[in-house]
Parts: C-alpha cells; structure tokens; sequence
C-alpha cells in the first residue's frame, strides 16, 4: 500500500459536497480498486453550519484556508470556491508551500493561468482543472495525453449546458426564448442571473482552457470573440429547421494562417451533425486532428457527480504522479459471467407463416405459455406470397425462454422457415 | 530536458510503420510541445525488405527482436505484430528484461492477461494497449483514469469498423449484406477472409478488455456470447427501420445481479439513441457510471494514423511515468488571435423588407459589391404582413464584409428591422 495521500477540501458547495461524498462513501473501493489510500484532512468553507455535515472524527473543520496551507502533511488543495479572490491567493499560496492543487475555476484559470502555471513550475507542483470544462467530459486530459501525437486543427464544443438546455427546449417545443429560460431556472439548469452562462462568457472562459490544452497557447479570453443566445429567436430557429439546421451555441477555436480563430456564438449546424444531436443539459466537444481524423466526447457536462467524477480523477492522477505509482485498474473481483439463459431483453421475432387464420395464436400461445410478453406485432406484405412475414416485438424477456419458445414455434406446421431473432436494446 | 527514452519497435505493418512515421516526422515537435526526448533505436520485421523503409543512420534495422530484449538501453518495447506467438513470448520477454511494453495485441491480452499482468507487477514494469480498443478512441485510459472514481454499470461499443461499415452501407442503401461485405473488402475496411470480424471475435475480444478495464475483472472471452452479422437480411433491417430501428453490432457489459452480463450481436437501438448516429467504419463506446450518469466516445476506430495516435500516446504515458515527469502540454507559442473581421464563414442572413418588387435586387447588389456570394434564397409568409421575412444563406464570406454589407443593407429603405445574422459551420 502506498503512502496516505492528505487532501485539504476548500468550498462546500455543489461540487465540494458531491468530492466529500464520494471520496467518503467509496473509500474502501478506491483503495481496492485503484491502489489510492487516502484522508480528506480538511473541510474549509465561511459559512459555519457546513461544519454540520461533516464527519469531525476524520475530517478537522475550518474558516480559515490558512489552516491547511500551513499543514505541512497535506499534499493536495482542492479549491472549489470559484471566482477570482480570494482563490487566486488560496492557489498561489499553496503551490508555494509545495502542495499540488486540483481546480474547477475557469473564470480563474482563463485570465491568470500563466501566473499560475510559472509557479507551479518552479514550485515543481501540479495543478489540473479538469472539470473546469464539459464536467464529467475528459476533455482536457484527452488533449493533454491520449490525443497528444495529434496537430490539434480544431476544436468545437457544446460546453454551456444552460443554452443547450434552452435551444433545445426551443427548437423541439417550439416555445421562445423566455419561456425557455424560465423553464431551465425552474429546473435548476439555468442561474437566477443567467447573465454569464446565456451571453456566452462561460464558454468564452472554458475554450481559453481547449485553446490551451488543444494547440499549446494561452490567449487572453478577452481576444475571443463572444456573442450569446438571448436574442435567438423562435422564428430563426424554425427557419433554420426548414434548411436542415439545428442552432447550438457553440465555441470554436481553429489553427487558420498560424492564428488561432476563436469565437463563441449562436451557430447553425446540419441536424446530422454529430453534434446536432447533443440535446438539453448535455455537453459534447469535436476534435479534429492529423491522426484521429475527427473525435467527439458527448457527456454530462455539469452537476455536482458528474463533476465530482473529474475532480477526483485529477486527485487521484496528482496521487498516481507523486507516488510514482504505475497502477493498474486493479483487479478487485473475479466477476462470474452470467449465464447465457439468464440474459434479459427485448425481442424481434421474424416469423414466415402461411397465410391461414389461426396461425398467430398458435404462435402466441407458445409465447404466453414461456412467459414472454408481446408489445407490437405487424404482419408484412409477402413478396412472394408464398409465406407471410410476421414482425413480432416483445417486452423484456429471458434469453432461456425465448429460445425454448421458439424451438417450439420453429416446429408448428404453419411455420416455414427459422424464425429470426434480434436483440432489441434501450439505453 | 529529461533523458532520452530508446524505442524497441517489432513489427512494420499498417500501425507499426505509422508510428514509425509520426515518431520520426514529429520529434521536434513533440520534444517541444510535449517535453520527450526519444529514439527509435531499433525496428524489427522478419521481412528483410522493410529495411529500405528505415533511417538506419538513426535506426538499427533487425530481423531478431532478441536484439531488442537483450539491449539494455531501450526503455520501451512496441509490439505490433500481433496474434498470439511469437507475441507472447516477446512480450514476457521484454518483461522479464524490465522494458515497458506497448501493444495493441487484443488477441493475445484477451486470452493471456492475467500472465502477462503478473509478470508486469513482479518486473515493476507497465504494459499498456489503449490502441488494442476502438483505434484512436482513448477509452480504455478513460476508463482506467478519468472516469476512476465511477462505478461503471454498462458499456456498450460499436468496436469493429468492419461490421458497422457493412451494416451502415445495408441500412443507408438497401443493399445485401454480400453487396456490402464485397464493397468493404474493396475500400479495404474487410479483409479477404472477413470471418473474424464478421462473426463478432474480434469484438469479442475488445470486450474482454473493456471489462477488464471497466469492471475491474478478466474474464475468459470464451464465456461471452457472440454472434456475428453474416446472416442479417436487408429485409430485417428494412422491417427494423419501419419501427424506428437502426441495426448495429454491439458489444455489451452489464453489471447485473453481481455477475457481468456480456455479449456480442447485431441488436436493435432507437433510430435516436447515440449509437445510431454512428456510420460507416467509425467506432464508438457508450459507458453509464454512478457519477457521470452516460457518456459516449465516438471516433476512428482503426487504419495506420488513429492506431499510431493511441500507440504514442501509451510511448509518452510510459515516458512521463519512468521520468516521473508531470509535464503540461508546455505552452509552444503565443499564437496570435485571428482579427475578428478575418474570420470566414457561412452566413444566415434573415431580412424583414417590405414587400416591393425591386427589393432583393437591393440587397444582392450590396451583398455582390462585397463579394458575398449566395448559395439560397427562401421567401418567407409574413405574419403580420407588414414585412416580409427573406432567409438568405451565403457561401463562405468574411465576417468584415458581412458587417459592412449589413451596415448599408440596414439602412435601406425598403429593411424595416435590423438584419439578423448567424453563422453556419460545416464539420
């Protein structure tokens, strides 16, 4: 077992809840599963009813994030207080007592990464921030290792849940843009000032992060030119159906001339374009590069899980590099396959009957009889004439049954030929 | 600068001769963007001819790959010959010799992991083959890293290009599944003997270790059912498609009652489900997780540079773990932005004008005198027939000769409301 990696938690909001939770609840996993040992040492927020939720025989409570930057055992901060200050100050100064620091805080990081970055190198620390872009989306590490042999040439993203959210609800409901927005307040997907998500300053501040990840270079955010959805029409939007288009916002960020063109805008894409089809709260991005040809990353791209999911995996990353701990998934359980009989599904059934009355009861009956219920059945014009085809849907069934009914159907008299069988799935 | 890495490359086929190219086109690029020093000091092919492919200024060509193994100096060895020996015995070989290893040998893995896993944690070494699933798509690392801190309950993969090539080209064109095999074997997506692909053992294979890296067990592939393509009719998918039905080879592991359930078939999806957006030989894998709720990766799934592109990046995975070398994408340029008014592109032009003849004549001529061209022009029905709504849709256009075409467009006398704009992107 490797060392105890000491983590000090700062901000318990939505996202600094969903890291506490998780890193709690699944202690005992992540260490079997992923060789990681670690404690959160420390929960830091103002607000002093947070001290409520948390377990105080493990984890100390603090006002005061001076109280973990000066603990010399804490190897990672985790800051998820957002903003400018004082997180600039609570990162800064932790690179310089040596702790490694895991961040959501784009509107941080898209104006004074380069200060941060030269400290962290001279510091010899990290700092990841992968769930500052598409949330659960492995967007930047992608960029930043697996993609890395790659001349990246563009990159295009849906990354602001709250206009996807809206467009979509307006393109496929043909509601306007207000009912829209008040819609997505009502369900939590958009702010009360929905100001910074809706005029496109969110994802103006995320591609500076793809920019950087994607081609190399820090450009001031500002340069990115920006315009939002609270104009979009509804009218626009069904003209727009008419010519085959569905309207995202969508950040791009292409290598043209040896500049870089970013912009941010409301966007008509072809409907059959892989990312016309990202709908409501989700995020995607679109990749192109010399070897992979083009790639798409489509997922949950806020929530307090989803990015949850991405801090602790830059925790565990921050984990991995300082342990210098190459590990494997590791191998937790020697799962046993189920049974072949005992899967479950929906069927197609594709019987060749003779065209006689009475023929689908018979077959029916065998279904009953095994259990196995029926949801459509359309029974198909015959070229030939000879047989008909029956097209038969079914709820879900046991894999057992099914074949036992159709060896049975397969052999009745009306039947001429094998029935076949599809697996229908629904995710 | 960190220490120069030495590379033992077996095998120069389709993949290897790919990594060999991009290794050598890139080096300095990649020595500056990525911060790794390297060299191919070795390429092994029992084909002697394939030496006249090599630098041998820079490269040892070799038909022995002993000579690789009993070098001390190479750090990494890449195998990419395939099939089950002499693979296996290099590999535990270069094991043995405490070299890191990379390989996208899904055969040999989905059979011997468990050996070859033992041998790598006793030699303290890593073997990594992100390139042995889904080509370019980084899903296994995702599974292995970012998504770490999930409970993975489902995976679903298109991962053999071949059958979905086949199936695409079946449903898109109605064609016969000879048809479409013949055409695929001329494009060079089937091989001249398809079995493999077309009876679902090459997915089969894949899925081994998408579990593997998913849920955390080997299970032998053996136990996993599969059944392949070669008997889908037109006719089914054709009946499949009147219920809203795309036909696709999928690969699935499910977690269910503790036991994985895990299976390989032609199955059903909703014509609106991610997967059935994906054509031809891409690949793509859907994965459901406690935190991120669904997430899919859609990519090229095969060919030389997509392979290439997961195989170096398993290169600099090795790199950065041995130099215990926390590099960023290091920031390679200042690249400027691109001036706002050089950007070009597609346009939407919707215009409120009265309706008079002479009007669009109008519009046009300015639009012409700014060289914009047009490529559609739609009418629309007034509401309140005050004005008339024109949609215009141009050929690619600088965004400074819109807004200046806009600007004098606006103040026409026959424009009654400011001229809504949005561009079109084509990906």
């Amino acid at each position: 077992m490797k060392r105890e990696i000491n983590i000090g938690l700062i901000g318990y909001g939505t996202v600094g809840s969903g890291v506490y939770k998780v890193l709690e609840s699944k202690q005992e996993y992540f260490t079997k599963r992923i060789g990681i040992n670690y404690r959160i040492k420390y929960v830091c927020d103002v607000r002093k009813e947070i001290k409520e939720q948390i377990d105080t025989n493990k984890t100390k409570f603090t006002e005061n994030y001076k109280d973990i930057i000066k603990d010399e055992t804490i190897d990672i901060v985790v800051e998820l207080i957002g903003g400018i200050e004082p997180a600039k100050t609570i990162i800064l100064e932790a690179i310089k007592n040596k702790k490694n620091v895991v961040t959501a805080n784009k509107a941080l990081l898209s104006l004074h990464w380069l200060e941060i970055y030269e400290a962290a190198k001279q510091n010899n620390v990290n700092v990841l921030f992968e769930a500052s872009v598409a949330g659960a989306i492995p967007i930047l590490d992608s960029l930043k290792y697996n993609l890395s042999a790659n001349n990246i040439s563009a990159i295009y993203g849906i990354i602001n849940g709250t206009c996807n959210y809206i467009l979509t609800r307006m393109s496929k409901e043909n509601i306007k843009f207000k009912e829209a927005l008040k819609s997505a307040q009502q369900k939590g997907f958009a702010e009360a000032d929905p100001t910074y998500d809706i005029e496109g300053f969110d994802s103006q501040q995320k591609l500076t992060l793809l920019i950087l990840l994607g081609f190399g270079s820090f450009i001031n955010r500002e340069k990115i030119l920006c315009e939002g959805i609270s104009k979009v029409s509804l009218d626009d939007i069904i003209f727009g159906k008419e010519l085959d288009f569905e309207m995202k916002l969508l950040a791009i960020a292409k290598l043209k001339n040896n500049k870089i063109e970013a912009r941010v805008h409301p966007t008509f894409i072809n409907k059959k374009s892989v990312l016309a089809s990202v709908s409501y709260e989700d995020n995607a991005v679109f990749v192109e590069g010399d070897l992979i040809n083009r790639m798409t990353f489509h997922g949950k791209g806020a929530g307090s899980l989803p990015t949850a999911s991405a801090v602790i995996s830059d925790i565990f990353e921050i984990a991995r590099l300082t342990n210098n701990n190459n590990f494997y998934n590791n191998i937790i359980s020697n799962y046993e396959v189920l049974d072949k009989d005992e899967i479950e599904s929906e069927y197609y059934f594709h019987f060749s009957v003779v065209d006689k009355p009475g023929v689908l009861a018979k077959i029916t009956s065998v279904l009953g009889a095994n259990n196995i219920s029926i949801s459509q059945v359309i029974q198909k014009q015959s070229d030939n004439n000879q047989y008909v085809p029956i097209i038969m849907l079914t709820h879900l069934a046991k894999e057992k049954n099914v074949n036992e009914s159709i060896k049975i159907i397969n052999k009745l008299d009306c039947v001429k030929k094998e029935t076949i069988i599809y697996r229908v799935e629904k995710f």
